[in-house]
């Protein structure tokens, strides 16, 4: 892309915001709209944006950048550049960052950077990515019970620069165990020289590094917090996890519930960076998976095949009513996996939401039932019309029944409700469907 | 539900976050979990419950209650009481909880109020509750430009329990219009006799009240905000809107998607809610048309009849090559809609998408119609092996193509891609691969 292409496009994201009744952004495009821009570039063109920034913004548009393209920026700069760099943003995100280099340049980079910065690091890369210690930072302020409520202040003023969020201080003990909080807000409300453990929140909420990312997003959400402690096995605060974590974190998980429920292996990167080989290996598992449960459908039918070729009216409505308990499926699978995944169906809920399920399922099914009937009905007979019309009902049911019961069923089961993907559920009642048509067509057609 | 049963339930969900990890709510459940159990209890219960809880905590619950369920509790109270408790509500949580009572008792609580809370109600009902204006609250610290840092402090300590959030104080002209921003933290960290003009943050982002709520919350998580001010035509300063709104709306927003993708309207309440009968009037439209549209299968093997008398070992694979054509088209469509909606993807980007997308469907193609070929082809002969095996690769293939292509042309008309679920692909490609299957059938079996 040439220089005058960026500009435009550039403009082009600016002329957009505009439009959309957002004002104030013309004079500076936010890290994330450089997050969307920098991966389009090549090299050179990258080169010739890093220079053309002021250094300081430099280190958020790599915070904001996907780790492994942040890291590509990284390998195009000397190793001493790329240490400052480094150091420059925050741990968490520069703990993510180098995961993604070779690891003869990390260690080169990091041998290059401050001694205690690159401790950091170190340190964060042993808890794994999706757990609340992969996410954490350790850029946080913590003083001890006794500090006057004006020394903290003045303590916050030096390390302001440093930390992540100052919007909460929080205490420890001299083992480093978590004793309480205290908003930046209630400091500064406070009388200059009541000790901090008078004002502070004792005991308050946290999470162990082990715990997953999702359990800890959504406990910042749910108790409405701005950040939250992370503490090891012996209670010592060992870093937070802040509000500007939880967006990616719900936007990363969602988006693999995406892919689930569609059907596809989650990629684990942005759908933007996957390369068409990756897509294919993710996708591949589940398509033969489903194309071997489909050849079930196969075998009823070959099983009656005579039926079929006594009645060859029948044929004709074959996918019609595969197609239908699909559609149906998958409907209720989705409004159900999603209703799981925010927390508002649990295991308990099984038999209301089977019956709900199945008076759903049984109605739609009616009313399809009887337009089929009377669809099929004109032209072909009204026997083979009763055939179709009564497989329509009977199929929604069976489909709503098996899509209601089965993430719930898997969720007890202790596997991720998500893996029900809308076509798993299709497949599972093709081959059923299938036995309930030619069922009800030999019980009616038998009396011809 | 009895009273004990209440407290087991309330044991179980602390128990639960602490085999999570999580500590430190031994002593009190969050808002969320009170929003999680309230909805299960009948009228008495919720009696109950209300008399044990401090007064002070009871406003915190019902913010967090769906809309629906805080009126429904409102009710129960004698009007005067309902009125203290609105006024203790954010005003944005209240405006949408009066909006779901009676238009009699609406009237009657907003009489029974102090006349300022009611008005600022009764302006914030004027904005329809899914734009920016519907969600902000008007509890936000604003000043003029020449008050000092320190008095701007002892502003704050005055008004700090009215005001949603005072991370962020704005600055207005006389006219009300916005000129800047300060963070608590700047005003800490600054000296005190500094006037806040010299240390604000000029022309700030802000939103229009008419935006879309949608395109508020990202605005905030991409520019990494807590606030967001949000302004009238005029850009005087109406509003802000909050991190805690974020999550709300995004999860609101994400859960139209799911249950678009899986071929449902929208349900715009929470699934526990929802009736039956909402639930069949949200699915029949495009069941229906699916149905329809499921009749053209009908109508090309009606129009094949010969042929597949002709050749009955085709039969039994119908259902397998229309399944695999639906579950390609869901793989993608659903990994290619939440691209779009994250804003990975946009409308000049369809030529490598469909590329990438066409790649990936060939080769998933060629895989399976491998597979088919030699499990079709050593029980029935090659010729129907080939007829298979070559319909998979194309059905695939073209699969692939109609679901790269479909969202984005949509995203051009300016509809939304998430209308294009996975139920309407299959079924579009339902028929078109029957053709392609028919059409090579004539091809290969012609020469027998």
């Amino acid at each position: 892309m040439a220089n005058d292409e960026l500009i435009d496009e550039i403009r082009g994201l600016i002329a957009e915001r505009e439009e959309l009744g957002i004002r104030g952004l013309t004079d500076h495009l936010g890290p994330s709209d450089w997050a969307d821009i920098v991966p389009r570039l090549d090299d050179d063109e990258v080169a010739v944006l890093l220079a053309s920034l002021p250094d300081s913004e430099i280190p958020e548009i790599l915070e904001e950048l996907d780790p492994a393209n942040a890291a590509a920026i990284l390998r195009l700069q000397p190793r001493e550049d790329a240490a400052d760099l480094l150091e420059a943003i925050d741990p968490d995100d520069a703990t993510d960052i180098i995961a993604e280099l070779p690891s003869e340049d990390r260690e080169q980079i990091l041998r290059a950077m401050e001694p205690e910065e690159a401790a950091e690091i170190r340190e964060l890369s042993a808890y794994p990515p999706d757990t609340a210690g992969g996410r954490m930072t350790p850029a946080f302020v913590a003083i001890s019970p006794d500090v006057r409520a004006d020394d903290a202040v003045v303590l916050l003023r030096r390390v302001a620069e440093e930390a992540e969020t100052i919007l909460y201080v929080y205490v420890i003990d001299a083992a480093e165990r978590l004793l309480g909080v205290l908003s930046l807000h209630n400091l500064v409300l406070t009388r200059p020289d009541t000790p901090v453990e008078d004002v502070m929140v004792s005991d308050p909420i946290r999470v162990k590094a082990s715990a997953d990312q999702e359990t800890a997003a959504r406990l910042l959400v749910d108790m409405n917090l701005l950040a939250l402690p992370v503490v090891d096995e012996d209670d010592r605060l060992l870093g937070i996890i802040t509000q500007d974590d939880v967006a990616d974190v719900i936007e990363e998980e969602t988006t693999e519930d995406f892919e689930r429920i569609g059907g596809s292996q989650p990629l684990d990167m942005p759908y933007r960076f996957a390369s068409a080989g990756l897509l294919v290996r993710r996708r591949i598992g589940w398509l033969l998976f489903l194309f071997l449960a489909g050849l079930l459908t196969s075998q009823v039918l070959e099983h009656y095949a005579d039926r079929l070729q006594g009645a060859p009216a029948l044929i004709p409505y074959i996918p019609l009513i595969i197609g239908i308990g699909g559609n149906v499926g998958s409907q209720t699978v989705t409004t159900l996996v999603r209703a799981i995944g925010v927390g508002e169906v649990r295991l308990s809920d099984v038999w209301w939401v089977l019956a709900k399920e199945m008076a759903v399922g049984l109605s739609v099914g009616f009313i399809m039932g009887l337009v089929g009937y009377l669809r099929v009905g004109f032209p072909e007979g009204f026997q083979i019309g009763i055939v179709v019309g009564a497989t329509i009902m009977l199929v929604a049911l069976w489909s709503a029944t098996v899509a209601a019961v089965l993430p719930l069923v898997l969720e007890r089961l202790g596997v991720d409700p998500a893996v029900v993907s809308a076509p798993l559920i299709t497949t599972l009642v093709d081959a059923t469907g299938l036995l309930i048509y030619m069922t009800i067509a030999g019980l009616v057609l038998l009396q011809m």
